[in-house]
C-alpha cells in the first residue's frame, strides 16, 4: 500500500527558476491530499504527471501568498474540467472570504461545490478520518495563524497465516475475530493464542508537514516518531535571529525537532532566496540529526512499508 | 535598438507542463513592457534571466484569470524585494477593487505605489509615450470587455552624413534643424536639400498584441503594416463553430488578419489544450500568410532594425 510525499515546491516566499512556492501531494493507499498550493502548484502536478481530479482534500497551512495563490487557477482548471465532485478545503476561516470574492470574479457558472472546513486557530483537530487514515491539524508557531499537518495511517488488522487456519481448522466465521486480535479455541477445547495464528500487520506509517514554524517544541506531540518530517529550514544558522524576527527556523533547529521527535527521516525545505546552494544548510541539520535529506521540487518520497515476516 | 518580445506563456484556459498561461514581456530600447500576467509569470520571467526589477508598466487585456493569476504573486515579490518605484498598471476598472481586496489581505507594509489606468471598454486609447514608445490600447471583441495593444516605435531624426557635414562646412546650429528635416544654404547661397546631406532613419517599428479575441476586421486600423502581429489561434477550423460561441480565433482567422493588415510576420498563440501537437494549426494558417510562426513558451522575436545604407 502506497505512503508517499511528492514536494511540489521548495522556495520560500519568493520562489526562483529552480525553486517553487511550497506544495506538496500526499498519497495515502491511492487517496490524494494536496498540502498547501502556491504559485504553479498545477503546473507542477502536471509535470510530475499526477492527476489534480484525484485530489479531493485541500490543506492550507496559513494564508500567505507563497502557499496559497495556486488554489485560485486551480479552481478555475476543475471548473473549466467540468469537476463536479465537492472539494473540501481546510484552512484560516479568512480564506471562505477570499474564496467567496475569487469565485465572483473568476468563476463564471460555478459545476463543484467547495466545502470549507475552519481550522481553529491555535488548537489541534482531526479533520479527515476514513478506514485507512486520519489527519490531523495542529497549531505551529508563526507571524499568522498557522498548522501543521499529521497524516496517519489507520493501524491495520494483524495477518492470519493461512497454514495455520489449515493446521487447526479454523472455520470462516471466526477469522474477523482473530484478524481482530482473539485467540481460538479448537473443538477439543484447546486454546491456540492469537500470536500462534497470526502475524503483526506492517506498522502504520506517519507523516508531518511543518511550515511555516519558529522553533517550537510544542508540536512535539504531534509529530514524535514520524517516519517521515518535513520542517521548514528557511536559514542556515548565521541568520539564526533572523528566524526568530520572522518567525522561520533554520535548519539545525529543524534537525533539533526531527531528534527531540525520535523521526525516522527528516525533510527540509521552504529555503530562504538567498540561497543558491543548499549544502551547507543540510551539513548544519546533519551535526544533530543525520537522517536529514534536502527537498528537491518533483522528488517523490517513499514511506515504504516493512514488512513482516513469519517466524 | 533592441524592440523584442519573449513569450512567456502560450497556452489558453487551461496550463500544461509545455505551455504557461498568457504573458509577453516587451522590450523596446531597453524599457520593459510587461503584456498579461498569467499564473506561473514572475517564474517564467527568471527562467529567461529577465529583470522583475525593469518592469514599471503591466498591460492586462481582460480579467479572465489566465491572463492574470500571476499578478499578485508578482506585486508580493515586488514588495519583499523592497521595490519602492511605482508600478503601473493598465487594465478595466475592476481590476482596482480586485487589487485592493488583494492588497489588504496579502501584502503587508506595502512598500511602492501601483498606479492604475483604466482601459475604456469598447474604445482605443494612448496609454504610454515617450521620446521613443508609443503604447495605444483598441477593444478586441471577447466574452468580457478586452483590449489588444499596439507597441510603436517613434519615427526616429533623420542621420546627418558626416561626410556632408565637413563638404559643406555646416555649422553645429544647424545640426538639430536638418536632422529634423530642414535643407541647408551654404555661405555662398546655395541651398543643399536635405536629402543630399542626411540619410533616412531606421523604419519605425511596431508590434501588436491580440489576445483573446473573436475574428474582427474591426482592429485592422490599429495593426496594419506590424512588423509583427501576435494573434491567438485556440483551434483549429474544424472548431470553427466552438471559436465562435467562445470568442476566440482560429489559426486561419489569425492568418487572414494578418494577411489583410499586411502584417510583415504572424505570431500565433493562446492554443487550446485539446492540441497537443499543433503543427496543423500553423498549416492552416500559413495556406493563408505564409508568414506564420507557433509562439513558443519562453523564446524571444527579435523585430530588426533596418539599416540604411548611404547611397
Amino acid at each position: 500500500m502506497n505512503f508517499s510525499v511528492t514536494v511540489l515546491g521548495t522556495a520560500s516566499a519568493i520562489p526562483n527558476s529552480k525553486r517553487n512556492p511550497s506544495s506538496q501531494l500526499i498519497n495515502i493507499h491511492e487517496r490524494y491530499f494536496l498540502v498547501d498550493c502556491g504559485e504553479g502548484t498545477q503546473i507542477q502536478i502536471r509535470k510530475n504527471k499526477q492527476k489534480l481530479g484525484k485530489i479531493n482534500h485541500i490543506f492550507i497551512s496559513h494564508l500567505h501568498g507563497d502557499h496559497i495563490y495556486g488554489l485560485f487557477p486551480l479552481l478555475s482548471t476543475y471548473n473549466l474540467l467540468d469537476r463536479t465532485s465537492p472539494l473540501h478545503i481546510y484552512a484560516n476561516k479568512n480564506l471562505e472570504k477570499i474564496l467567496a470574492f475569487h469565485v465572483q470574479y473568476f468563476i463564471s457558472n460555478q459545476k463543484f461545490e467547495i466545502i470549507f472546513h475552519t481550522l481553529p486557530e491555535g488548537e489541534s483537530i482531526n479533520l479527515y478520518e476514513d478506514d485507512h487514515v486520519l489527519i490531523t491539524a495542529f497549531p505551529l508557531q508563526h507571524s499568522v495563524p498557522t498548522h501543521g499537518f499529521l497524516f496517519k495511517e489507520k493501524d491495520r488488522l494483524r495477518k492470519i497465516n493461512k497454514h495455520k487456519i489449515k493446521e487447526y481448522n479454523i472455520p470462516v466465521t471466526q477469522i474477523m475475530n482473530i484478524k481482530n486480535g482473539a485467540s481460538y479455541t479448537t473443538k477439543e477445547g484447546k486454546l491456540i493464542p492469537n500470536n500462534k495464528i497470526t502475524l503483526d500487520p506492517p506498522p502504520a506509517r506517519r507523516f508531518a508537514y511543518c511550515s511555516d514554524t519558529a522553533y517550537t517544541e510544542s508540536i512535539l506531540p504531534f509529530v514524535e516518531n514520524v517516519d517521515l518530517l518535513y520542517h521548514e529550514a528557511t536559514f542556515k544558522e548565521n541568520e539564526k535571529e533572523r528566524a526568530k524576527t520572522t518567525q522561520h527556523s533554520t535548519a539545525k533547529e529543524a534537525a533539533t525537532i526531527a531528534k527531540l521527535a525520535k523521526a525516522k527521516r527528516l525533510l527540509v525545505g521552504h529555503f530562504s532566496s538567498r540561497y543558491k546552494y543548499l549544502e551547507a544548510l543540510k551539513k548544519e541539520a546533519q551535526i544533530v540529526f543525520k537522517e536529514t535529506e534536502l527537498a528537491i521540487d518533483g522528488e517523490t518520497y517513499i514511506i515504504p512499508e516493512k514488512i513482516i515476516y513469519p517466524l
